[in-house]
């Protein structure tokens, strides 16, 4: 079900143009408008989903192996895959996208920076999930 | 194929310990020894790949509905999914993984700068890119 006040949809529907690089029955995928760095594209889910864990497995399961074959049409070998869920996780638009972010040089691309956080307990979160499953 | 100098493949093996939460036929899922924050936990895939490209497709299509019931698992709404390829992207160990970073406060998780970069002529890419299609 598309969402008639989302930005995304709209692209999806082609009311809003894009640079559309691939499109089958359950995704769709468009270069960036305000790219990081050369190639910059996300692919989305068609049906329309906040975020990876409200969308379905079918769409899923099709995400990643699209990535594969649009990474190897661009001819590069260096980039970030990301997908943010949540204001909190940097989500800008409220429709599951995954960004390929190719990084060529150290100019450009995706800023990381990664500090790690003392004192997590992983092994109680690992019972729980496991506990889940 | 196993890389015997993987530690990556080490774990999937048991022979480097590991909180495990997940595994089934073709992936495997821990949690981070270094987590960004409390529940940080890698998927990866059990055969030995450097990159998400060099993973097979069948693999590929396996990881996202496995991250979906870890993240509702976990029972978390807000995170990062981050897939790093080569050094440059910030790749630390050279087989492919897939970071699942909860974010539930702001002092926490994945630090993300986003510059976009000028000048970029997103058109031309997105050609070279459909004519490989």
């Amino acid at each position: 079900m598309a969402d008639p006040n989302c930005i995304f949809c709209k692209i999806v529907a082609g009311d809003i143009p894009s640079e559309k690089i691939y499109e089958d029955e359950h995704v769709f995928a468009f270069m960036d408008i305000s790219p990081l760095s050369q190639g910059h594209c996300l692919i989305i889910p068609k049906e329309h989903a906040v975020t990876l864990h409200e969308t379905s497995n079918e769409v899923l399961s099709k995400v990643l192996p699209v990535a594969s074959r649009i990474v190897k049409a661009m001819g590069i070998s260096t980039y970030n895959l990301l997908q943010n869920n949540g204001e909190i996780a940097h989500q800008a638009v409220m429709h599951a996208h995954f960004h390929i972010i190719p990084r060529r040089n150290t100019g450009e691309g995706l800023g990381i920076s990664w500090q790690t956080k003392e004192g997590v307990d992983q092994k109680t979160i690992a019972d729980a999930i496991r506990s889940k499953f």
